[in-house]
């Protein structure tokens, strides 16, 4: 066990694209933890574009993380030490907290990880928070039915890339869109999706209503920008759109228009936005119906890894660009699970 | 009986705002009705802004009017002629068709009115498709709980007074929208909403927010515009947009443009639309429901009647302007029931 803790905290807010420099890496003590309370080594940090709205100031559905606080994160780690009867030193759990290496965490918001059961870094992908997203969307808005065509942005991220899955298997025709040749060939050759599209193809909208041609059912939306501008037009009526994110538009200084809803009348579309926070309850459901399958290969995923917290604030950077290559993971530690 | 039938027919497809000249007034033979079929004198003629939609010739949920066709309309009238055992000469019936004075109908399309119920006229309006488009928008989509905020545009209209009642039987804290002191003091003193506003005020998002300290909880939204500019900042949490109709852009030559979709996302909103053909069935249930409040004067409308078919277009492009005072109905006949 290192004697000092490493913190990334917020030093500046970030207009636009987030720069290094609006983050600080500051070393100080390692937590001791409460009564109650158990120690935990981070082994993985999750890194998801939702982050970029909580550094940004703005309150929204949660508060805003403070100038020189650390940044909020997902975390999973090694019990060190525990003063709650429930976790014992080497227990693998998830709910660790923010950008650093050690947090000292209430045991009852922590969960405990079988590592024999899936690797531990699943819990922040696939069938973590990113997973759940993907299937809380799908159930409770897209709900697509056989036969029906189901559009994924970011086909090939720790989000889309269940959605997409998760659509097949209800029977869907499903179309991903994602950026570059490698991932458009990862969606459809791993992934099963029925076609990919580049977003970067000139012409998107020819391109996808070529790859769609009895029309949009269901979008599920994670990207916003040109992708919903293209995507829009081809929503046949009774389409859903799950507005589960919009990536391409975190960074911009004012919002851009969004599509005129005179096509919602029309076409009786229905577009419903919501935030996997609000249905934490359900990953229990969530698991109980995803991990056989990925234990069994039936549901794919994807890591990108990057290795040490010092590169957390490089990696996010690339997130916002897209350029990483599946569900983003900082490893924080060796995973003694490997 | 007359012997000649008179028609409004589509002359010119309207660009932008419809004008006079954009429609032809005709005459001919009245129609024979065939076997199975009923003549129909009319005598209310229903005006309603979806008709802008079917004479701009761009496919939609329904076909569009050709040019030389009668222009779509419902029309409730007296049976001059019967080739069904189900409707007698004298008899009242709703599903005339068209901007004319004599329609020929299949018996099975119609329905017979009993004068003694409710005025014949109010199966076009507070006891039609218009009063079921509230209906359906609201129990639907809106779902208004007790406490709530719901803002209704186009107050005073045939769809909007419906909706605004509905919602303030729910318990909820209704604010209308509408065109001028004379509506808004109606919406308010013999609607019963609890605050009204004129689209016209300066600052209509500040008199807004004003008039819903608790923010908006559920829209109604029949106009469009700047009106819904104004209102979707206050959609507060888990708000829901009605998408009914946008009749401030139906003159549109080009679609403006709508808001930024991210806050569909961090508010978790639903922005849905609907058309009450679809729920043609419901409209049993509906009057089941609202007829009896009708009858107490505990839902109350206003009727706007213009004198003689030759003022239908007149007062069609004055509805499209929101110069209709209630649901715009063109008298055909001397009402033989008044």
């Amino acid at each position: 066990m290192d004697d000092r803790n490493r913190q990334v905290v917020l030093k500046r807010r970030p207009v636009g694209m987030p720069a290094p420099e609006d983050f600080d890496i500051v070393d100080g003590p390692v937590p001791e933890p409460a009564e109650g309370e158990v120690l935990l080594r981070g082994v993985y940090l999750s890194l998801d574009p939702y982050m970029r709205g909580r550094i940004s100031g703005v309150r929204s559905y949660a508060a805003p993380v403070e100038l020189g606080q650390v940044i909020e994160g997902r975390v999973v780690g090694r019990v060190v030490r525990s003063r709650d009867p429930r976790f014992r030193e080497g227990d693998f759990a998830f709910g660790g907290y923010g950008w650093q290496l050690y947090s000292a965490v209430a045991a009852g918001i922590l969960t405990k990880l079988d590592p024999t059961e899936a690797p531990i870094s699943t819990a922040l992908g696939i069938l973590g928070m990113p997973g759940l997203t993907a299937y809380v969307g799908l159930s409770d808005i897209g709900q697509p039915k056989a036969g029906e065509t189901v559009v994924v942005s970011a086909a090939s991220g720790a989000v889309g890339a269940v959605a997409g899955q998760l659509a097949k298997r209800a029977g869907a025709r499903v179309v991903g869109i994602a950026g570059g040749a490698d991932k458009c060939r990862y969606v459809e050759e791993e992934l099963g999706f029925d076609a990919a599209i580049d977003h970067r193809t000139p012409d998107l909208g020819t391109a996808l209503g070529a790859a769609c041609p009895n029309g949009i059912d269901v979008y599920f939306e994670n990207v916003g920008g040109a992708v919903q501008q293209a995507v829009f037009p081809l929503l046949n009526d009774f389409g859903r759109m799950v507005m589960c994110g919009m990536i391409a538009e975190y960074n911009d200084t004012a919002p851009r228009p969004g599509p005129n809803l005179g096509a919602v009348v029309r076409k009786r579309l229905k577009i419903q936005g919501f935030i996997v926070g609000d249905q934490r309850g359900r990953i229990r459901e969530y698991r109980a119906m995803a991990a056989p399958l990925v234990r069994e290969g039936r549901l794919k995923y994807r890591e990108d890894v990057v290795e040490g917290l010092d590169n957390a604030p490089a990696a996010f950077i690339g997130l916002l660009q897209g350029r990483n290559f599946g569900k983003l993971l900082v490893k924080l530690d060796r995973d003694p699970t490997r």
